[in-house]
């Protein structure tokens, strides 16, 4: 795909860059220009062969390659998504965890919006994490073994949940995290059901193919409120409209238990959620043995480890 | 149905006015008591004959009885749609119409939201006003020849277009500006695609028939902020969830050029819209020319003519 392909009719600011005379050992620049770029992805979404066997079918791997995303539904029976439900309302309850660094709360309303780290709080989710229905996929798409980058559990209330702003993982990881490679896959458990109208997940189908290099410096703790709300690593309006162009829009709906598994570079974001049906999920990042964070590309500090782990301890049962 | 059948599992504070107690010659208080209340529909939706020729099939017309809504796709040829949303960005751009009163911006970012009284703005919008397309459903729904209580275009931009909280058009209609019964429909004819995604209207369908007393008094003035957004003449949470627990959510999606007639009664609302498809359409509410406006029933001065006419000429071909 050449640079002129991808300029959007009427725009045309958009450009490719060439890497090379930028940053030779760092593919994927960032927040290091002042005008944005797109960049085609180098290295494959399902690593390895895709008729791997595993919990995903080759067919969901196939779908998985295509557009940067697959689901399950059912993943979770309703037993599960009741004892996990209940979990989830104890730790928003939980008066030592609503002081604590790793909760994020909303900024107009106070109320919890995501706890970090959780499989190191509740030995359910911590179980969750390790299950082979989660793990086994993840190492299928990733094609070796993985350990848990990240984990949260985030919350929509009904009538005021805000929403996130597009956005790639992979992005934020790479700029402020030091994750060297597109070798990260996400998987959103859902907790209550998501309808077209309460906030669900937006993702670009294919757009985990191009990396939309963001403009800005990324300021000192910025990860403080971005966790809350975003303002440094958001993708420019033309290069969004140029892949909402491109790829359309995806919403991930479905009954409570099923599970969206994402590539860390999908656009991907969520509207506000006005309705009463509140929504919660549970988030866990798997990332590859193999693609060990390093020094953040384009931050002045590391964020701290409950945001992002440096510590690379395969999870699951060992194949 | 009984004050008890409405009660919301596990909450159980809504309850059902005694309206004869509160005010004898006002069926649908509301802005007077500290409490919700849920109230039930007297008039007919659909009044008269649902078998009156005109535009509307019968089965539309049963169907807008039951759910307070009916929808019409492709009501605007392409050409029209195309004229129209050229008249729309002009005026969006006109800077005469920037400083008028009767142009509302967003709060954020300052860009033009709505525009009122554009019947009277724009030859074609009044032409469109007064096309039998819509004048004849108008009538057959409401039985009588009509005139036009409201007309504005709804400008929703991509990115950052903000929605509008649940609200029932007639709670304000009656509480600000006097209109005594649920006599009126509006129609929003889309000159953008409606996806379930960017920001499309939401309604709850058979609400229309439950009106839902608010709380809290007036304030003066009140309109020029709640245009943007409104504070006053909300539905408590309690209200919502109960009716959407019962009528359930639809989304009003289709192409450009589509139409959504709805009663003034019904329970609505809109996400924000976080896309790059922006969203634009024409609103226009017809009054029974036997409905028209009396002194405001919950507010200390009647609101401006230009968002709530009082002059009774009826529109269109009169039949």
């Amino acid at each position: 795909m050449t640079a002129e392909a991808q300029r959007y009719p009427g725009h045309g600011t958009s450009t490719v860059y060439d890497t090379a005379q930028y940053a030779p050992d760092n593919p994927y620049p960032t927040r290091v220009a002042d005008r944005p770029a797109l960049i085609e992805r180098r290295e494959p979404t399902v690593w390895g062969d895709t008729r791997r066997p595993g919990p995903h079918t080759a067919e969901q791997l196939a779908l998985h390659d295509r557009d940067g995303f697959s689901t399950v539904q059912g993943l979770l029976t309703p037993d599960e998504v009741a004892e996990l439900a209940g979990e989830l309302d104890r730790m928003a309850a939980d008066p030592t965890l609503a002081g604590d660094d790793r909760t994020i709360v909303e900024k107009r309303s106070r109320q919890v919006r995501s706890v970090f780290e959780v499989h190191r709080v509740s030995r359910l989710i911590a179980e969750l994490a390790a299950d082979e229905r989660l793990v086994g996929r993840a190492r299928q798409i990733l094609g070796s073994e993985v350990y848990i980058h990240q984990s949260r559990i985030n919350y929509k209330p009904g009538f005021a949940g805000g929403g996130f702003y597009w956005h790639s993982d992979f992005e934020t990881w790479h700029a402020e995290d030091g994750m060297p490679a597109m070798r990260a896959v996400s998987v959103s458990v859902s907790l209550t059901d998501n309808f077209p109208y309460n906030g669900c997940l937006m993702i670009m189908p294919g757009s985990h193919r191009t990396f939309v290099s963001c403009v800005g410096e990324t300021p000192e703790e910025h990860y403080r409120e971005s966790l809350r709300q975003q303002e440094f690593g958001t993708p420019d309006t033309e290069s969004l409209a140029l892949l909402a162009d491109r790829y359309g829009i995806a919403q991930f709906t479905g009954a409570a238990g099923s599970a969206l598994f994402f590539d860390s570079n999908c656009m991907h974001g969520s509207s506000d959620n006005i309705t009463p049906f509140p929504r919660s999920n549970i988030f866990i990042v798997y990332n590859s043995v193999h693609n060990a964070l390093r020094e953040p590309f384009a931050a002045p500090a590391r964020r701290p480890e409950y945001v992002a782990a440096r510590e690379v301890t395969p999870v699951g049962r060992v194949g």
